[in-house]
């Protein structure tokens, strides 16, 4: 009924305050019943709607600015703007994506994705207002795991200076930093805020002076160190130390109460930490007991919590797990290191085995990528377990780390390649690239599931940096026969013909073949190269290739620029050999979220659409 | 006399404890004046001679591991593992380098260069120490100025869960944190170490508990959070509150102090911060008074601290400090972002200028750009000016927060190419191929200094994301006459004949300039091509040219995989282009320290080698 009247921004301002539990329940009902059809991010959509309802209700949209760091809690927020009905075409290719994005709406005013960028951004609205002279506030709202991100730390250290307005909601859902911030009263909230602060001051400044030994010198000391006082009584310690305001922790299930501290917080004229609690998956039963299964759901029965459709294949990261683990079993040297994905990346069985070679770092992919590097100079073996476009993150940390001392550190990169949904935050379609610019880096792509173990067990006994990327979703489990031992910089020749030669990359191999059994019915002759090392090229191959073949034809999910394909067109042109290169690598565009065989094509890198630029190629030589 | 008597590692052990205060003072000697004949990082190496000192008399080194943090001050530690002859070809090719090596030396545990990662490096050796049963004991020395870097902080995060001996020095210079942390006395370090800490923890709770109001509440807090009350009486609580012993702080000039304090921490079972007040420069006043400007130095007169050659010409860095003023003048929507280089990227003028509209973030890379997404989103015209091998930090960023949202901020990126004696961490010769693989960037590179300021003039100008590079060095000023204004994705052509083309990127223009002077005297006709946009290709031109040049020549200071040749071969291949490609690029390693135009003749990108090998090319079509 409430949630009906919500047609577009600000329209929640006119419900009656009584009736915003009606509201908010609505809205939880609105959020299964879509989420369980379409999949997307549930648990932590359902721990902010009273949240997202008391910033709508406090600040004015869109003038006033509200940045969600990671961005897939933005449902509600989404609902509130009049996007109700995107809801049903929600992270399908062309619907509404699951982020924050401006192109949505006025309200979207800035883009996120990766963890821990909201602060800097905001800080960036922040000092613009000031030099433009608007009047808007700014709110960023972080999660407590995002604040292990050392990104979020520069943006505090640089918030800590400003004087203006600038508020810093934490939505804390006890679920990682809890231990810290987690166990405070309401009480001294009000107390915060009601300006109660000062008389209390006095008290203890007293008191203290009455210690006997210590005491004078103390009150010296805390008269020196402006905060030393705060530190005693206020939570959130760590933020007054650094100059930043803490209010809270308040119920973030409470809108009333949110609305209150909000209003107070914009009073300030600085950085203000707001600290919310909130409960991840609140009021879904299923979603509050498995918080994290419901992280990103499968569409799923709402009754049971279960998923809707049956997992047919293991996928690539199951057999990530597996290999792992026995790994682990077989070298004791070989450790794991994760930033906050144990269950995503499939290192949760390996942890549970091996709980002492386990590294959990946070959400902290450049912290974890020199910590390897540690780990790997005196002498252990770590597996980097990351997704591709969160390794990103840590470019110069691999480059200046890890590849400059040339240590064996083994990154083992998940959901490389198109990933769906996500969108373009998430594509993993550049770590061929940044990867292949730095030197002593070795890049290996499997084509099946057996490759990727045979793959991860040359990689734990090699004895320099190396990579090997997988993508998403199930494991390709053709091709079983070919299984040659893998060679240092050697590819694996499947088909051996003439006239054209299909070079893929990982998981291209299975789209080469399909592509081969077309060229083959329309009368052509044609190989098959199983690439598996992208860096060093197998330039041997290339040459020998080269002599019987018209058309050499790189297949990889990548962009372009840096690619494979490069690689083996600079070589053919460097040695001036006689045949022709085409490239199909993905163009120099972010993709968009959507399914991924819809990607695929609209990237030109399916099956009909590189089969018939193939032909045409091939025939017009 | 005493300097004479270190002839390798733990010699030092056998300096009578009276004698160490000569010691010194010969280090410090012998550092000023071979640094005043070499060039080399000068303020912050006179800064830290006692406390590696008192490091290599507490710990025994190979078998106790130091990492020093950014690593420049590890001058000092050099001398005292037996490198002196080394100063004589400090930082010169195939000679000593200014940072610590593995290569060099067992006592060189890890290669630094960029900051705020030792202490990441630091927990993989303790824990790989742990899983593999040592007993040796690892020092991270971190600069407060690196502890702004978010790198630290995620280890820090790490760090305060270990249960293991873990000992982070921090190298206080008061050159930038210190408010927060400075003011402590000596006393209360002692009386931390000496455990005198218990009877007053005991004396505080009671005479808490007698404050009428609040009293019995404020124990309750006090006893919930652990760390409470030490918040109230050491400083660093920031460290403390993250679960870190803190001690000190220490007279970094004082080794017997030191060593005590050091002798301390190793005993406890976690993660120590021990925070030593060191003094940039100290014991020559020149350093003393400007450790800026002898951060690092180039030769120098001792007396009176002036260099000692005159630097000719201003140089590319100069060029962008006066159109960055000027800039900031007409466009108030010009602001500028720097992270802790003020000095460094030409910016202080700017600052002193405009000092509302520039934004010194620390060391922090990532939040640097992410900051200047915000500001862009918000409307004003953000440049952010940092050295190119430091960039690699914010990749991610770039990617992520500013070309997805195709925003306005214009990166200024010096020191592009080789940079000579800081080696291989600090090479800029990444960036053609970061940046290319990134959708919707833009790339530019000034071919001389009039260039530069038209570029950074269009920049600002531009409304989508935007880079420039420019090299360390004098700006070269020939080719005056050639101004053509800039156009989005056009080259200039300079000299356009027949034959061979050379495409050169940026300062390979002047390079390039003497190639062809030389094709021309042995009889050929060649035409150049200054590049302009690397990024997006001047396709148009390529076509053009192709037409009538039977060889293409692309010069660029990058690696060759993902750089402008690759982009300039792949479209004469996709578009079968009747011509050849030669590409000129820097070989797939990393280059290490020495003078540029050494590096360059090694490298295989100086003038005679290429005119050689354009020769032989062209000749041998």
């Amino acid at each position: 009924m409430y949630l009906e009247r919500i047609n577009q921004t600000n329209d929640i301002k006119k419900i009656e305050e009584k009736n915003l539990p009606l509201l908010a329940e609505e809205i939880r009902r609105f959020l299964i019943d879509k989420i369980s059809t379409t999949g997307g991010h549930l648990a932590s959509n359902l721990g902010v709607v009273e949240l997202t309802m008391a910033l709508h209700l406090a600040f004015d949209l869109p003038e006033d600015k509200i940045i969600w760091d990671v961005g897939h809690q933005a449902y509600t927020h989404k609902l509130l703007t009049g996007r109700r009905e995107g809801f049903d075409e929600l992270r399908k290719y062309g619907g509404m994506s699951g982020f924050p994005k401006r192109r949505e709406s006025p309200c979207d005013c800035f883009n996120t994705g990766h963890s821990s960028t909201s602060i800097s951004a905001g800080l960036g609205l922040v000092q613009a207002r000031e030099l433009l002279g608007g009047f808007n506030k700014v709110i960023s709202v972080i999660g407590d795991g995002a604040l292990t991100g050392g990104m979020a730390y520069e943006a505090l250290n640089n918030a800590s200076r400003l004087e203006s307005n600038f508020i810093i909601v934490l939505n804390d859902n006890n679920m990682s930093i809890s231990e810290n911030v987690g166990g405070m009263s309401t009480y001294l909230s009000e107390l915060r805020t009601a300006d109660a602060y000062t008389g209390l001051k006095t008290g203890i400044y007293n008191s203290l002076s009455k210690i006997p030994v210590y005491g004078d010198k103390m009150i010296e000391q805390i008269r020196k160190t402006k905060s030393g006082l705060k530190q005693l009584i206020i939570p959130g310690m760590l933020f007054e130390e650094m100059g930043i305001t803490y209010l809270g922790p308040v119920d973030g299930h409470n809108v009333e109460q949110m609305v209150k501290i909000f209003h107070e917080a914009e009073k300030l004229e600085n950085s203000v930490l707001v600290h919310v609690i909130t409960k991840k998956g609140k009021g879904y039963a299923p979603a509050e007991q498995h918080p994290a299964r419901f992280h990103g759901a499968e569409p799923f029965d709402i009754k049971t919590g279960l998923p809707t459709s049956k997992r047919a294949k293991s996928n690539w990261t199951d057999v990530f797990s597996t290999v792992m683990r026995k790994l682990g079993d077989r070298d004791e040297k070989v450790v794991a290191v994760t930033a906050a994905m144990p269950d995503g990346t499939g290192l949760k069985r390996f942890r549970n085995m091996f709980p002492d070679r386990f590294f959990d770092v946070g959400i902290a992919e450049e912290h974890a990528v020199t910590f390897a590097a540690g780990l790997a100079a005196a002498g252990l073996k770590p597996v980097v377990a990351v997704y591709s476009s969160f390794l990103q993150r840590a470019y110069d940390q691999i480059l200046h780390d890890v590849c400059i001392q040339n240590l064996h550190v083994v990154f083992a990169i998940d959901r490389a390649g198109l990933v769906g949904s996500d969108g373009e935050t998430h594509q993993g379609i550049f770590d061929l690239s940044y990867l292949s610019s730095i030197p002593n880096m070795t890049i290996m792509a499997p084509k099946n599931k057996w490759e990727l173990s045979d793959m991860m067990k040359f990689a734990v006994n090699f004895d320099r940096p190396i990579a090997l990327r997988y993508p998403r979703g199930a494991a390709y489990d053709g091709l079983r026969e070919y299984r040659h031992p893998i060679e240092y910089g050697k590819s694996e020749i499947l088909f051996e013909e003439s006239d054209i030669a299909l070079l893929a990359v990982g998981n291209m191999v299975e789209t080469a073949l399909g592509i081969r059994e077309r060229i083959k019915d329309v009368g052509y002759n044609c190989s098959l190269v199983n690439v598996r090392f992208v860096k060093p090229l197998d330039e041997q191959m290339v040459r020998d290739i080269a002599g019987d073949h018209k058309l050499l034809v790189t297949l990889e999910e990548n962009v372009k620029s840096g690619g494979f394909g490069e690689r083996v067109l600079d070589l053919v042109n460097t040695e001036r050999l006689k045949t022709n290169v085409l490239i199909n690598a993905l163009p120099d565009e972010y993709v968009e979220h959507g399914n991924v065989d819809i990607l695929k094509r609209e990237s030109g890198i399916d099956q009909e659409t590189l089969f018939k630029k193939i032909l045409s190629e091939y025939v017009g030589l």
